[in-house]
């Protein structure tokens, strides 16, 4: 896995402290340190901070398997959480499981920094042509 | 659906502007207003905030149903994404389809201002004794 | 909706008793007649019966809105079961939610004969060119 | 994994021609040889027999790490695809991801029988005290 990842402008990412700290042949790592930010009102991790995880290393382990010129969109994501993030650093593992000429499917494994499986999702992207300018 | 919603400390839905705008009877309407922090590098509002406002949805619809002395924790939603969000209200309306007495389900419909479906989530929370301090 | 159906051949539905009751305008209504031959070891309806109530009206769904020459195939689908099948007629009603130029969205609910809902399945599926000879 | 499986009435499975082909320690493994009443109208195995084995397995994987007495239901099942079942021998793995006092996750590998993966299933079962006579 390539650990140097170009700089591209995420806002979400960086409002939520959201990492991607790995990405190449079909494999991404996200990650985040907890924040209180990021607690819902029982003072765990909002799902949305892990679905985060897990939806942004889906797209960086498809697109870093695509051809030029091509992007991806998310069809649909599930996710089953199995225990609360309560603090530290969440790390993602993300893999893609199958590729066809339309879609990718992945699978992501969320973790606190003990090992701890948090939450494990799976997805299905559809592949399409990118448009001229990526970031509009 | 009682618009007098409590004021209970949500420090992530604070930070990214989430706001539970109706609830009651099953029912719960979230919504949120697209700032530019909330997108992608592809410029469209990223996949968690739309999840956010399901899952977030989804726990308050189903609270709404339950016995004083019981909360609600997620074991796993499901989201297919339609249309990108790209500005403006999203507002998410989410209902109970079906409870039991260990678990609930719910559906959320996200819908742009003028109310085209951006996505459409189905979930299942587990029904649980709320611990004596719920907050912490 | 079209109640005449036209006769297809479809070996696993007969096998299983599945029948295509109503279809059109993007729904369909899929029913069967509880056997003892659909029953797991629990002596309930298996799990994969329901299913295929959904997995089949959501393929009579989307083709019942696609233009000649199109066919589909699943990507994925998720169901949600809230009780089990017992014995009777059960219902699986289904309908378009969603359909864009390469993809359907369905769902499914199944009931048994006095309504009670037994399962709800969402799912997606590809539309595609379809092969000269369908059925090879 | 013990690959002595006891015989168990499961009217369902064989209709199917279903097999529970090993299980043990939170594995599972079920097999089918593809017949043409497996097939829809496109010639290809249904949905519905993949589902079967995934839901199947799941069921054998996690009753095998129950204590005496427990049981098990799905709560939900997503699958996804990757391709169609044509023939000969398939094959689904099953292992449990996570088991808490309530819940069960499982995720199933279908493959054909030169190793394709065909389809891939997460699902969460509810652990429920069995009933006294657990085939009515």
């Amino acid at each position: 896995m390539n650990e140097s990842v170009p700089a591209i402008e995420h806002p979400f990412a960086d409002l939520v402290g959201l990492e991607v700290v790995g990405r190449g042949e079909g494999a991404c790592t996200t990650a985040l340190t907890v924040r209180d930010e990021h607690r819902n009102p029982h003072g765990v991790v909002h799902g949305a901070v892990i679905y985060a995880l897990a939806d942004t290393g889906m797209g960086g382990a498809l697109t870093s398997v695509l051809e030029e010129g091509k992007s991806c969109s998310t069809i649909e994501i599930k996710i089953n959480y199995f225990r609360p993030g309560v603090g530290g650093r969440l790390i993602c593992e993300t893999r893609v499981i199958n590729r066809s000429r339309k879609t990718g499917a992945m699978e992501s494994d969320v973790r606190d920094e003990v090992g701890r499986l948090l939450a494990r999702a799976t997805g299905t992207f559809m592949i399409i042509e990118r448009e001229v300018s990526p970031d509009i």
